[in-house]
This record gives structure tokens, C-alpha cells and sequence, in this order.
């Protein structure tokens, strides 16, 4: 009995140390970058695996998926028909507000603009509003949406949130549907964006919606930062849009190919901060021994918790 | 009647600008960068005036501290025998917290690391363990010390408090005195420092307090946050221990000397994040109105009330 661990993207290591020392005696975990035999493999715990790879495997039992979203895998057109098991993970919605908060305080306290200060040795006071002054609007207001608005408005922000059918949340200015977009992005400084990928909101951020937000602030225009889906982004309306000062910056974990190209403009734009789809890490830590109770329990033949499993229908 | 407004250090013009446009009729505001009937002055508006400044105004009738602290302002041996009116500003407190966490979470991120890796256009994810695998230890726990500590306690980080007496505070491990400082230390990944500038205080970070935090942590070691007091560090120490490796990194607001002379060494220091000494500012349109405000009670011939005037025998 073996556990296939395949990773593109991420550092592998933390992974297959954790899989190797929680691991029971008779489960094998094994390192999809070195030779195995196909045959022993009965799960595999994935991301992102190139398409084909579990196709391959004629004794796979389950599919453990190690982040949030589900989109590569079932873009795999040869995905066995095995469960595939979606990752609960609160973790995940801490670490994303870490991202966000971090990105709009960097933005809302100019730390851009004192390190390149500091460059020079410059001691010089900037314009610091309080952060009341300051509109974060939030696209998407699900489970990350909302716990990023908590924090934000413990931080004094002025919050407004969009989503695609009305909601409610605390302290926080909501606007929802096509209708509400103009309103919602004409009162925004920073644009928070924690949409997922539909068809509905496939390039949504594009130029024209750039153009709809408040420019009168002490950043010197709108902020984008978005750590939603890539495809959510038209990255040449972003560089157009910082460039024609549109926007005044940006800061982007997700990108339309990933990894980002090297040849990509957004490297070397300096009003752009660039993480490598990082923004809410799983935790090998946590997730590894959540898998590992997991296979556990299949090992014993009990069934996998339904709400865990994804419905290949919905697609997620 | 006229209100001087003496500020060294700061951006001046946003005072001015506030003062000015909502200064009653008969109330000149006049800046002390330009030539001035000092008999005409009977308010002064001050931040670090020079030493004698106020001394040369015979009709003064009271000073409004523009920040938190009045230690430059007691320095003075010239200083009138006029009440001295000190700012009591929920905004300041705001604002010390943005900047705290901002810096927590950069450190705790790997701002720097991302960043340095976007210079090379290069994508790959770095260790980033759970907020609560990340110890922060806050020296100074009164109203600023408690508002950060909420915070990063909601963020979910494994916050520490110390104190010179003990204290409580919800969901924050609490230690106090000299007994206590060795335990706190040793369990401390991220040290912010938010403690007044006293006799006791004076040089209290230096080489050895470093040498007693936690070493074992995914940012090379304990990073220190000050944005107390310059009087509190040992400037030579910290760049010591930034170069012998007891400090993994250093976020300054505020040094021995300020502004901070260009010849300094931690302007340089690529472990150093300097801002310059501005992670609170008083905000000039919440305070202009307070302080307008309070002219206009005097000159009704009303008192201050004595809990915002500066007891000059205990010195705050």
C-alpha cells in the first residue's frame, strides 16, 4: 500500500516530510519525481498533478486534493473515477487574511514609498490619513471575503463588500449584482478581489473596471489586489491601466499562466507586488494528518465524509 | 489673537492648511518658518519646538502638544509656566496598531524574501507556517501594547505580553518584571516594543535581551519591532547582532538621534526596515478641530480640563 505524493508549484519537501513521519507502518509514501511502481500506488495527494498522471495509476483508491480550489484537477480530462476528497481547512482563511491585510496595510501606510526613501537615506514624513479615510472594497464576499472584512474593519477601515447575490455582513457596506458594481467600485481606494473563477467573472478585471474606482486618495489612485483566480485578471489591462495611471498599483498572488512567465512585464513593474500564488498556503503541518486519518479510515473501509468528497457535476 | 503653529520634523502644511481653514475670525494662524509679532502669539501648536522658542513669547497662554509623547517638550529648562495641553487621540493608537501589525505580518510573510525573488523574476514558494506556530512578544502593554495584541490575537498568532507590573489581557500569555523578562524573551519569535523612554527603559535592547530570544523559527531567527522610544535601543547593538546573527531582522520607527543622520549604518543594512518615526502620526484634521476647539473655550475663559494638562512634577 503506497501514498503517491505529486506536487507541481510548491515546495515538496514539507509534504513528504510530514506524509513520511506520520505515516503508519505498511503505508509507503512515495515522491512522484523519482521512479515508482504504478501498480502499488492506491492514493494519491496532489496538486496540480500534470493531466494524466493519476490515469496511470490502475490500483488508485482516492484522490486527495491538497489546496482549496479543485479547477486544474478536473480539467484533467482523464481523471479516474475515483473520490476525489476536498481539503476543510479553517487554516486556509487565516493565512488569506494575513495576505490581505499585509498587502492593504503596505498600500494604505506606503511602505513602497519609505523603503525607497530609505534608499536614500531620506527622513521624510508622507501623508498618512487614518485609515477611516480609507474605502476597502471587497469582491466576494464568501467565507475569505468575510473574515478579511472582519479584520479590516477592526483596523478602522471604511468597508464595503460585492457579491454576485445579496448578503450581509457586519460593519461592512454591502452592494450586490451588476447594479450595484458602479456604486461599489466608485467608492473603492483598494480593491480587494476573492472571486473564484467562473464564467461569469472570467476577465472581469479588466480596464473598464479599473476606470469605475475612486481616485482621489493618498495612495495616488486605486489599488488592485487580488488573490482570487488568475483567470479573474486581464494582466495587459493591468499594465495598461498602471501604466495610463488608471490604477497606482497593484498586488497579484494569482496570475492568468502560472508559474508567471519570465518574460512577463508584471516581474519588473515597479508599482507591482508579485507572490507566487502563496497568499493562503495549505499547511502541511495541519493537512497532513487530516490525509492521513483519512486513509486510515478508508484502509478500515468506512466512507469518506460526502460534503469532503467533490461533486464532479458542480465541479466543485 | 494669534495661534503659532512650531513643528520640526513633520510635514507642516496639512496643520496649517487645517488650522487655517477652520480658525474663527480673529484668530490668526502663523507659522513659525516665517517672521512673526511674538506679542501677538497667545497659542502655540507645537511637535519638538527648538528649546526657547516658547520662552520668547510674552503673551503665550497655553501650548497644545501635537503628539503622544511630551518628553522633548519637559526638556526644555526655558519652557513658560503656561498650561502645556496634551492630545488624547483614539486615532493614535489606530495607527501605532496599523503599523505594528503591518510589520509583524511582513516579517511573518516574507515581504522581503518575495520580494527579492520577484527582482530575479523568479517563482517559488518559501516556508510559511501557521500565525499560531509564531510567537510575538510585546513589551509595553498599556493602551497601545493591548490594542496591537487584540489584533494579532484575532490573526491568530501566539501573542505574549510583558510589563514592568503584572497586567492581564484576553487570549495574550502574560509576564512582568525583571523575573519575568528571561521567559518572555526566550519565547519570543517576534519582539514588537511599544514601552515609554524612562530611567528604567533607557538602552533596555541591547545585545544581551537579543541573545534571549527564540532562535528556531522560518525567519532565520528573532526580528525585533520598535516603535517605542529611540532612548529604549542600543544602535550599535542592534546592527551587531543583525551581523553576528542574534537579530534576523529589524523594523525602526524611531533612534537614538533623530532624523536619523545619514551616516547611520542601519539605513543601509539590508535587514533593516526604517520608517521615520511616523508609524503614528497625529492626524491634522482630527486634532486641528480639537485644539481649535480648545482655544475657543479658553478664550471664553473656561478651564482645561486638568486630565489633558501635563503634570509637570511627574512629567507625562
Amino acid at each position: 500500500m503506497a501514498l503517491l505524493v505529486v506536487i507541481r508549484h510548491w515546495v515538496v519537501e514539507p509534504w513528504l516530510d510530514r506524509f513520511r513521519r506520520l505515516a503508519p507502518p505498511g503505508l509507503r509514501v512515495l515522491d512522484a519525481r523519482e521512479p515508482y511502481d504504478p501498480a502499488e500506488i492506491e492514493y494519491a495527494a496532489v496538486w496540480r498533478p500534470d493531466p494524466g498522471t493519476l490515469a496511470a495509476l490502475p490500483n488508485l483508491r482516492a484522490i486527495f486534493n491538497l489546496g482549496a480550489g479543485v479547477d486544474a484537477l478536473m480539467a484533467d480530462t482523464t481523471l479516474p473515477n475515483v473520490p476525489i476528497v476536498r481539503i476543510v481547512d479553517p487554516d486556509l482563511t487565516r493565512r488569506m487574511t494575513e495576505w490581505v491585510v499585509m498587502m492593504v496595510l503596505m498600500h494604505h501606510r506606503r511602505a513602497g514609498a519609505f523603503r525607497d526613501q530609505q534608499a536614500r537615506a531620506e527622513w521624510r514624513g508622507l501623508r498618512q490619513p487614518a485609515a477611516r479615510a480609507v474605502r476597502v472594497g471587497i469582491m466576494g464576499m464568501g467565507v475569505l471575503g468575510q473574515d478579511a472584512a472582519e479584520v479590516l474593519v477592526r483596523l478602522g477601515f471604511d468597508v464595503a463588500g460585492w457579491s454576485r447575490t445579496p448578503r450581509a455582513a457586519a460593519g461592512v457596506t454591502m452592494f450586490s449584482g451588476a447594479d450595484g458594481l458602479e456604486v461599489f467600485l466608485g467608492r473603492t481606494d483598494i480593491l480587494v478581489v476573492l472571486l473564484p473563477a467562473t464564467p461569469e467573472t472570467r476577465g472581469i478585471l479588466n480596464h473598464a473596471l479599473f476606470a469605475g474606482l475612486a481616485r482621489d486618495n493618498h495612495m495616488g489612485g486605486p489599488v488592485l489586489v487580488n488573490a482570487g483566480r488568475g483567470a479573474l485578471q486581464v494582466e495587459d489591462d493591468i499594465l495598461a491601466a498602471l501604466d495610463d495611471g488608471t490604477l497606482a498599483a497593484a498586488a497579484l498572488d494569482v496570475f492568468e499562466v502560472e508559474p508567471l512567465p519570465q518574460s512577463s512585464r508584471l516581474w519588473r513593474h515597479p508599482k507591482v507586488t508579485i507572490t507566487p500564488h502563496c497568499a493562503a498556503d495549505s499547511d502541511a503541518d495541519a493537512l497532513g494528518e487530516r490525509i492521513l486519518a483519512g486513509i486510515a479510515a478508508l484502509a478500515r473501509g468506512e466512507a469518506i465524509d460526502p460534503a469532503h468528497v467533490v461533486d464532479r457535476q458542480r465541479g466543485y
